[in-house]
Parts: structure tokens; C-alpha cells; sequence
């Protein structure tokens, strides 16, 4: 039995607690908040915390799966906690992956404690796809796509627009795209020709709706590079059609062997997910249960999913997976 | 820098040869094989050693890639090596892997080396997805589809038959049974409705093709539960149309997720390969670097690719991976 808490209650969080329902080797006991925990109710009735309480609940926690911002918080939270506990995060900047494990292993390693950072789908388990990938077939390139799904920076980029009361931002791969990479031509593709975005919009009263959207297509970095189309939407149906979080995405690699580079081998990996918090969370249940076992075995400081066995992750032992999954 | 040599000539031996090229880190010593060695002449002009002569070349070997068939000899050649060399095999008899994991282990443990059986991708890769996607949506179905693409054991089986001079027999998956896996509604697939079998046969001349076809099609096992197309081709068409030997597969796990488990999330993984020994060669390869790795360390006995930390398969350290495929 691995027992894990929770630290945060948002989406992720939420996610994790339903997650954990589903594996009966997990026990999640208690998730701490930073908010006042009388006014948290979660959804199974698990216990709730203030986070200054952590420390006194050492003793009921196995890992900690921290469930919190990447911009701000886990950069922070982290390296503070790893010291204390063995941790999960979902860490997902990937340009400050290497001074985030930096200062996660520094922690985890000064408390004799273990630490998994950027788990998840991407970072996760599309770079899982993109290591293995690369390692089997070294000459070639490899393609990661995302959507369609929604993109919560990008909505929330569009909300800070003047006059927007609401926004839902898809990210949509291109099938042109995606067809080319299957060929196995190896294209050079630009970033306009790999993705298009589609925005739902609430818009005030009287808004200058031409000026929105002028605004958003012409968003340097989040949406000046991309096709972009717009609609506005009334807020019934923003909250009938768009309440949803799906996403999902491909990881593809194309590949050349033989000794005239004369055959094309793709290895392809694409998620479908109807709730990418619910999904995310599931990904940091199975390595909380890596990362115990990993614990029990003496490691620590800071790791990826790259450095965790497979068989870590599941709840079969070794003799069960080998006659039945491999 | 990893020291290979591939035990056995044949298509995934050559595979060997040329996927080492592609790795600047890897390099083989030599082949050795159970024929006349003078009468072998490798592409790349590798030295060739008779196999008797292998523990004389111990010395330049630091993972030994055996490259034999899983009917009848690696279940004796894997043990038989794995006392007193580092191997890999890619046993593929998925009934047989418990009994034959036993018996290498028991091998590897009294030498004290290290052996990897079963790589390759199914099992091996696919092995991997199916573990992988199982242990994070443990409330679903996984579903793998082989093809298109040729099965040398139904090809053999056809060969058999009198009056056969060449066959080459396609496994298909059934695009209305992926299309229904992919829908989330895990339905429940026959045999028949998930692939069907395409036969092109070459036949002596006079032979009776309606007898052919029939002992074809009603052969137990191999073809009784499929549906089945038979195509009488010349051996020029057999040469100039079906000298290849691509394939590929699926593996789908389509599960659940949320409190009253009402979200679907789908996993899939897929290979398009126009050669299938060029293939499960590149991911010997890099299964020969991670053996290397794990023996440094000292890791002993019998292993599958659930066993490997996915960083140990690259190349790259693991600052690197973390930067660029994290």
C-alpha cells in the first residue's frame, strides 16, 4: 500500500483524488491546502489540511503529489518540500526543466528524500515516446503535435483582453501535417503548419467584437505565428459546449535503416483525452507508486519518468507482467 | 563506447549489422555463426568466427546479441551462452517467456552476467505500451492489432502445403474494429473481426488451385478463424511485388476516468515498418547499450525491457535528455 497525500485542490488535485480510487493499492490520505480547509469539501470526503500542518502528518505520507502552478508555485514548492518528503510534481516549463531539477535534487538529496519532476503527458509520457523513439532509431526526426484540445494559457491570454468576459482556446494539429510526417519525407514544417488555434469567445455588451479580434490573432508569441479564427459565443453556450477540458496529441518519429538508409520506420504515439487533468492525474498516481517502490530501494534526490523501470509502475509484480503483458 | 557481437546471420543478424552503423557508440567485434564460417560474407565485411570459437573471443565482447529463432534455438542457445556472456535475445513465444525467463535467469545468476530476453517490438515495444498504459488507466481494455504487414509463420504454413512453390501471407488489421476501439466503447472483438488474413501464392504448374486455396483457408489455427483472400501470382510477381518484409501493429488501451467514470481516454501506439528485422535490430541495439549500463552497475540475472530505466537506452547523458526530449 503506497500511501500518498495531495497538496493543492484544484483541477489536478481533484483529478489525483479520482485517480487514486481507481488503484487499490493507493491511499490517499489527506490533502493539504493553502486556502482555509473549512471552506475545502472535496469530492470523497478525504480529509482536508492546511498546508502549515504537513509536517505533522509526515507519518501518513508515503509521496506527496504536489498539484500546483508551474509558472509561480512549484519552482517554490518543490525544492521546499523535497527535503521533507518524497515528492511528485507536473513541472510542464520545459525551458526551466534542468534549474528545476537543479534545485529539487539538491533538496531531495540534503533530506535523504526522493523527487519526480515533470510527470505527466507532456513532460511525461510524450517524452517517454520521443527517448524511446530517438534511441531506436537514431537517424531521423521526430514530430510532437498537440490537441485538439484546449489550452489554458492561451485561453487565459485571450481573457485579458479588453471587453472578453470569457474565452476557450483549441489548439488543433493540422492533418496536412500530421500526413506529411506519416510519409516518411521528413518535412520541415513551421509552426504555422503544424497547429491552428480556434477561439470561442464571450464578449461584454457592445464590445468592439472587430477590435477583439484583431487583438487576438495579432497576439505576439500565442497567436502571430498561427491561423487563428474566432467566434463569438453567448455564455449558454460557452457553458454547454466548452465546459469540458479535453486535449491530447501525437509524439511521431520518422525514421531510415538499412545500409543505405533505405527503409522509413514510424513509430507513432497519440492520447485522446476527454479530461486532461483527470488523465494527467492518473500518469502521477502510477509514478507515486514508482517512486515508493524506488524509495523502499534506497534512491534519492531527483529523477524523471526517464529514470523510472517500467515495472515500477505497475501494480502486478514482475512474474505476473512478464506472462501477461509482455 | 559498447562492444557487440551478433550471434547467427540471418535477416535480424544483418538488421544487427546495419543498425550499429547508426550508432557512433556501439560497435561489433564480430559474427559468429553455426555454418562454415569462411562460406559467410557479412555486408560490411565484419569478421566471421565460427560459434565454437566464442569463448576465445570473450574478450571483445561486451554484450553477445543473439540472432536465432524462438521455435527451437534460443530456448536452448539463451541459456546455454548467458552463464558465461552479457546476452540479448528476442524471444517472441509469449506462452513460452515464463519458462524461458527461468531458465536464462537461472544461467546469468551462476555466471553472474546479465541477459535481456524477449526485445524487439512485440514483445518489446509493444510490451511496453501495453504495461505503460495499463499501469496509468487501470480501469479499461487493451486492445493490439498486428500489420499490415507479412507473418513469416503463416507464409511457412501455406509453403507446406503440396503444389506450393512461394507464399507470402499479410496479417491486416480490420479498420472497423480499430475505428470501434478508438470510439472508448471497449467492445468486446472476435478473431475474425479483428484481422483478416491476404495469401499470394506461387503454385507448380498444373497444381489444383481450388484444392490449394481450400486447405488454405480451412488450416486450423493459422487461418480457420479468419476471413481469408487466396491470390495465385506468378513468381516474377512473387519477386518484383512481395520481396519486402514491412509490418506494424497497434496497441490501444481505451479507459476510464472522473468520480462516476465519465470521461474516456485513449492511449495508442502504433509502428508503420518497411522492414521488420532492420526494426527489432535497431532496438536490440539500443537494448545492448542499456545492458552495458546495467551490468556496470552491476546488475545480474535475466531482465525484459520492463526492467530498463528508459534513460539507459539513449545515447545521450542524462543532462541532455532531460533538456532536449523532456
Amino acid at each position: 500500500m503506497t500511501k500518498i497525500a495531495i497538496c493543492g485542490y484544484g483541477n489536478l488535485g481533484r483529478g489525483v483524488e479520482s485517480a487514486a480510487m481507481l488503484s487499490p493499492d493507493i491511499e490517499v490520505t489527506g490533502v493539504f491546502t493553502r486556502r482555509d480547509p473549512t471552506g475545502v469539501r472535496t469530492a470523497t470526503g478525504l480529509p482536508v489540511y492546511s498546508l502549515s500542518e504537513l509536517d505533522a502528518h509526515a507519518g501518513e505520507i508515503d509521496v506527496l503529489v504536489i498539484c500546483a502552478g508551474s509558472a509561480t508555485d512549484l519552482p517554490e514548492m518543490t525544492p521546499k518540500l523535497a527535503d521533507r518528503f518524497n515528492v511528485i510534481d507536473s513541472f510542464d516549463t520545459h525551458a526551466h526543466i534542468p534549474e528545476h531539477f537543479a534545485s529539487v535534487d539538491k533538496a531531495a538529496k540534503s533530506g535523504g528524500k526522493l523527487a519526480l519532476i515533470s510527470a505527466g503527458w507532456d513532460p511525461g509520457l510524450f517524452s517517454l515516446n520521443r527517448l524511446y523513439a530517438s534511441a531506436i532509431l537514431p537517424e531521423g526526426e521526430t514530430y510532437t503535435f498537440w490537441g485538439k484540445g484546449v489550452s489554458q494559457g492561451h485561453s487565459d491570454a485571450i481573457r485579458r483582453i479588453d471587453g472578453v468576459l470569457d474565452a476557450r482556446q483549441y489548439t488543433i494539429p493540422i492533418d496536412k501535417a500530421l500526413d506529411a510526417v506519416r510519409s516518411g519525407s521528413q518535412p520541415e514544417l513551421s509552426t504555422r503548419e503544424k497547429h491552428q488555434r480556434e477561439c470561442f469567445v464571450v464578449a461584454e455588451e457592445g464590445a468592439d467584437l472587430a477590435r477583439i479580434e484583431r487583438e487576438i490573432k495579432t497576439m505576439p508569441n500565442y497567436f502571430d505565428e498561427y491561423d487563428t479564427t474566432v467566434h463569438f459565443i453567448s455564455a449558454e453556450e460557452m457553458a454547454r459546449d466548452h465546459s469540458g477540458l479535453p486535449h491530447g496529441g501525437f509524439v511521431i518519429r520518422s525514421g531510415r535503416t538499412g545500409l543505405s538508409r533505405e527503409h522509413n520506420e514510424t513509430i507513432e504515439y497519440s492520447l485522446k483525452l476527454d479530461s486532461n487533468p483527470e488523465f494527467t492525474a492518473c500518469v502521477l498516481v502510477a509514478c507515486a507508486r514508482a517512486v515508493d517502490r524506488m524509495v523502499r530501494r534506497g534512491r534519492t534526490g531527483c529523477v524523471t519518468v526517464f529514470d523510472i523501470a517500467p515495472a515500477d509502475l505497475s501494480p502486478l509484480d514482475g512474474e505476473t507482467i512478464r506472462k501477461t503483458l509482455l
